[in-house]
């Protein structure tokens, strides 16, 4: 097993990094400047690692639109990350200001519409009808999810299914769409680009609860945010969710507290303390462990290599954010 | 002649009406509301229609991937809508309340993207990189025109080659991108698509300007809107840059009121009694005059047919919007 799961793939993430760049200046300096600002600030590059360990693990060679597509998946992540932090009113963001909190609102809102035509200019580039229908169905099902997550703020009674509808559109759709054009690009068969998918989506929704763990326990340094940003929000969050149970006697605390708007700092410590009291954080990650087992048994149809055990390994490193 | 513009493609727009409208609809009842909403509220079809009579002008007759374009001409000219009226805090637009008022700014934020992905993806299915690069690149000048404006924001000092470049970007360069892409599409000859690139960009330009001078003295039933408003959010405005220019004896009363943030009412009604005392919508017209002249010389190079009558009569139409 390589040491982390970007090893096999440094060189060609290094060409989606040239790709992103390239891609992020434009005709207008300031433009450039905030634009730059997004894309360069440290993501974890997961959608073009998935996108290229994807390709390389059907044995796929030919690079040139696979840089291409991997670069566009991040521009629109970019994208949506801006306008996100904007809806989310966030201070930081992978430990930075928030671009609309550096630039304002405008000009934050302007810089992602931009990053999105961008993407998909690259993703159209490609020339497939597949490929293009894969990035916009993602892309439409974040709309979709981000909507619904509108609707559901606050909602102390939403039901789990409800949560899993919010989290696969928005952080799970677009790493299977990464995995599965990754493994059709790379020429892989039906049943391989079926099973990265498979292995996308499920380490997508691994994600985003480990993400909400973090959210209630995680370090500052971690995460570059607070804690407990979820329940001033009143967003979805599962260990939050399972701990708002009526079978737990704290449960009814915690619903009243998440119901309100305008939560003080206090209310949130509190919440905060509640959730952490119970067995929620352990349940939650039995879920994400359960996730990482259904997302391994998409491996099946490929053949050993390396690229398979950076798979495995982005698996690992996924659930061991928990750390 | 043609009685109006869209005589001669009216089944073909109404077959891009569907084409939107079916781009609406979305997997969340309320995403599909508000998009249906944004997409509905009656716009001038401009760009469709460019497309449309360029594709027929040159002699197209394989309508269906025009109909596409068109319609993903719409969709990222409406999302671009959405967000600018969240950027300019407008009131109404089209005569019906802005999309952000109705909705809140974070599920118009959400549409706005929405509707960008499935323009680009409808873009994007025609698999052409001339096309891609086309919309793409009026997309990106589009947004590096609207950074442009954030910058020069109530500048009572800005060049008018500044204002020119912010119109170019704005208004024009899409305008003329749904022309070229029609002209391409419908076969065309290289001296044609040029030309009707040369059309439409004269024409958003034209557009622009009388745009500028309804905003001075519109009927409000018209536009939808008030008055006065490119003067309130510091906007630049044609016959407000020539009002200002030094030899009228009101330029400095009126550059210190265009200049300060948070005008009143008062304010912005005097600075339209000062611009409406000069000849300042005269010259803006004037200029709009020349424009549609430049623009029909780009028709030189089509046959005459009725499309091109059409295309004429668009032209006066554009300008025509002035009574």
């Amino acid at each position: 097993m390589p040491l982390s799961w970007d090893q096999p793939i440094k060189e060609e993430l290094r060409m989606v990094e040239e790709e992103i760049m390239r891609n992020a200046r434009s005709g207008d300096p300031l433009l450039t400047e905030i634009a730059t600002y997004v894309v360069g600030s440290g993501g974890k590059r997961m959608r073009p690692g998935m996108a290229l360990l994807s390709f390389r693990a059907v044995g796929g060679t030919d690079l040139e639109k696979t840089i291409r597509a991997a670069a566009a998946f991040e521009l629109i992540h970019s994208a949506t990350l801006v306008h996100d932090d904007i809806n989310d009113g966030a201070e930081t963001r992978r430990g930075n200001t928030a671009v609309y909190r550096k630039y304002g609102t405008q000009r934050a809102l302007i810089t992602g519409d931009f990053l999105f035509v961008k993407g998909f200019r690259l993703g159209g580039l490609i020339q497939s009808d597949i490929i293009v229908e894969m990035v916009a169905d993602a892309c439409s099902r974040m709309a979709e999810s981000e909507m619904l997550q509108t609707m559901t703020e606050n909602d102390a009674c939403m039901p789990l299914e409800t949560y899993i509808r919010i989290i696969t559109g928005k952080t799970a759709k677009p790493i299977e769409a990464s995995a599965q054009v990754g493994a059709y690009l790379g020429g892989g068969s039906a049943d391989q680009i079926a099973g990265l998918g498979t292995f996308g989506l499920n380490i997508g929704l691994a994600f985003q609860i480990v993400d909400d763990i973090l959210d209630i326990r995680g370090k500052e340094s971690d995460l570059g945010k607070g804690r407990g940003m979820d329940i001033l929000d009143g967003k979805a969050n599962l260990p939050l969710m399972i701990a708002m149970q009526g079978h737990y006697p704290s449960s009814a605390r915690l619903r009243e507290i998440y119901s309100k708007r305008g939560k003080t700092e206090e209310e949130v410590n509190e919440a905060l303390e509640l959730v952490l009291a119970t067995d929620a954080l352990d349940v939650a990650m039995g879920h994400a462990k359960d996730l990482r087992l259904k997302a391994l048994k998409g491996l099946e149809a490929l053949p050993e290599s390396e690229y398979k055990d950076a798979l495995r390994a982005l698996a690992d490193t996924v659930l061991a954010r928990d750390r």
